[in-house]
């Protein structure tokens, strides 16, 4: 039986941690899929045949570079209105207390998201998304959390699942409930979060809106008890658990998040060593997120040296949201990841590929390239893959393949 | 007599600073070409009749935000290789003295320009501009500097010149022998600037090559002796001086620069008071390089507010290069004029568009939109013009017209 498609005469970056070059790379290689899949990959030495021979289509690479389809584990791409004017207003000087006093900072996203309906959503959302499109994302995790109410956090991840229907692209939602107290509540964090787990969680899974369920622990948001409340509602209905933490504060959210076996732990600039070695025990994956450190001008790096010395694997992701990180570019992030946390440019890639994969429980299908995996990759223009973190703000996305077939990418 | 064409229901940051709105904003407006220049520009109320009877092409902006066409005005986009490999070396913990030692630096990218053919330089570029060009710019500077002996700087200037030929965007060419010492002088930087000032420069510009000519003023380039002889030269050819100054420290070449009227002094990290009152005295236009400042993880911040208080004209630019700031988008640069130094979005707008046009000496023809200007404008897919510098890495860019008509994107 014949191939559907191979392509041939290109360099590929497989990220294939068992492969010894760096970048896990095949030089002078082809890559065939069928279904879907991978079901070859290796040197155009080592084919059987001619390409014309073993598969229906033939594409000539003509030397191009190859990586796994890029994955962004960790947005909140989904919200209503933006947050330019109070981005402006604080250039001008006006003090965060005052915008938070005339309705600013995260409510004002809470307002605008609960104001709009779905169809908004997804539109907005949209715009956002084809940017993120036109570099080679296959995969999103997309985030609720302006909604803070059932019914709104439930259109927020409706929206999230809509794009991933509308678009030939992965999209991977997670239940943030506890991302923030809604006014109603904002005097009762404990009652907000009995809301999250006995009300909100149960209408979620029971309509199959998330895949992961997430919280902001913090103390400007909630401690590990109320952490560990969503945690356990999780488990009970047999959804995995990631969490925001150490963004700010050592509060020890990792440490709790690895006793149940999270996903990932996101931000993680205050993480101290007993979290990474926890984090390490129970291979949840570092998720860093350069684009908010950017935006907060933060200067507490995160314990990268630890965590490559514990072998945590680190995802980078956008961290897209509306206050801290409005980020559209994931090799910018890349590129951030390099020249503000000083993470090579393999690391970096890897972080956007392989380890965002694992940070949403995909590594056994996605993010690196090997036979029998999903054939989501993306061809570069570009004359090493050290490129990709190297430019500032460019795009050298040539083309993307999806499932095995080539996408769109003129959005 | 009919218009060529008119764009109308769209509101205008026209950037114009006689207009007391922020960003010289009109609302419910209308502009129009004819000839390439703009002939009309105001209120969809004030039009004197309906948009059909005025103009042979009308197009419905339906609401869209439009710009003054984007000015690059600090690139030094043509070069031959890049230094993707060395950017990895140093974060694997390569030294800067090994990575020197073995032909690193710019020594690299002198070598690697000067094996370059001019189709070599054009083509690398072109992929290079093409980031630019997505996203509205209409102007750009490029600069020579990397061939550092007569053949090679003008072939980097005719390279530069070519892609202004080849492609739908004014490119404005200066000359900057005096960028660095080459090997052959390297002992010897009297000699150099002597063939820069003798040779060098009396050769490229009796070919037209350059529109103005630039040196690098630092304690690990050239002094202000050294600098005054090539301005002197400058003069002698009728051509406008800028500098790249006081980006490691306070040579007081800006105040060297406002002696010969430069059109601009560009870096400024280390600019001292006296230097901004030169500048503003002269009427120098000053260059925030923010991609340079990001990639050298600087921490110094130029005197932004000495600045202001002086009335000096602020521009922002990519400062592109191989190595300090390999930067591809304007609109990021604008972010992190806002992020890392703390501009307005107003000001970081007027940076890459009017006060852009300025360093050019361009702005009597550029930089607004202004009745009698070149028609060069963007059409934004957002809801204000703050969102410009508010998003990171985002492409919002939908339409560009340059002298009056609409330029392919499909870039
Ligand atoms: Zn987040
Ligand atoms: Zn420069």
């Amino acid at each position: 039986m014949m191939w559907d498609h191979i392509w041939i005469n290109g360099h590929f970056a497989t990220m294939n941690p068992a492969l010894t070059q760096p970048y896990g790379a095949i030089h002078n290689g082809a890559i065939a899929v069928q279904d879907g899949k991978i079901c070859w990959l290796g040197l155009m030495s080592d084919l059987s045949d001619i390409p014309e021979k073993l598969a229906t289509h033939v594409t000539d690479l003509a030397g191009a570079w190859v990586t796994p389809g890029l994955v962004d584990c960790h947005t909140h791409l989904v919200y209503g209105g933006n947050r330019a004017d109070e981005f402006e207003k604080r250039l001008k000087g006006v003090s965060y207390e005052e915008i938070a006093r005339s309705g600013g900072g995260i409510r004002s996203s809470v307002t605008a998201t609960r104001a709009a309906s779905e169809d908004d959503l997804v539109k907005r959302a949209q715009k956002r998304l084809n940017n993120l499109l036109r570099e080679g994302v296959t995969t999103i995790e997309i985030k609720s959390g302006y909604g803070l109410r059932t019914e709104d956090e439930a259109k927020m991840l409706r929206a999230a699942r809509r794009l991933g229907r509308d678009n030939n692209v992965d999209v991977v939602t997670t239940f943030l409930g506890a991302h923030a107290l809604p006014p109603e509540y904002a005097d009762d964090a404990d009652g907000y979060i009995d809301l999250v787990c006995s009300e909100m969680l149960p209408a979620i899974a029971a309509e199959g809106l998330a895949d992961a369920v997430d919280a902001f622990c913090e103390n400007i948001a909630f401690n590990t008890d109320q952490t560990r409340k969503v945690f356990e509602a999780a488990r009970a209905h047999n959804l995995p658990v990631k969490l925001h933490a150490e963004q700010l504060s050592d509060q020890k959210g990792s440490i709790l998040a690895a006793g149940y076996h999270a996903l990932s732990s996101d931000h993680l600039e205050y993480l101290a060593k007993d979290g990474v070695a926890a984090m390490a025990q129970a291979g949840v994956v570092a998720v860093l997120l350069p684009g908010a450190f950017y935006c907060l001008r933060e200067t507490k790096l995160p314990p990268i040296d630890l965590l490559r010395q514990h072998g945590v694997d680190i995802a980078i992701a956008t961290d897209s949201n509306p206050g801290t990180s409005p980020a559209l570019s994931l090799l910018l992030m890349a590129n951030m990841a390099c020249t503000l946390f000083r993470m090579t440019p393999e690391e970096a890639l890897a972080g956007i590929t392989r380890n965002g994969a694992r940070a949403l429980g995909r590594g056994d299908s996605h993010g690196t390239l090997e036979t029998g995996k999903v054939a989501d990759f993306v061809v570069w223009e570009i004359d090493s893959p050290a490129e990709l973190s190297y430019a500032i703000g460019g795009n050298p996305c040539r083309a993307v393949v999806r499932q095995g077939k080539l996408r769109d990418i003129a959005v």
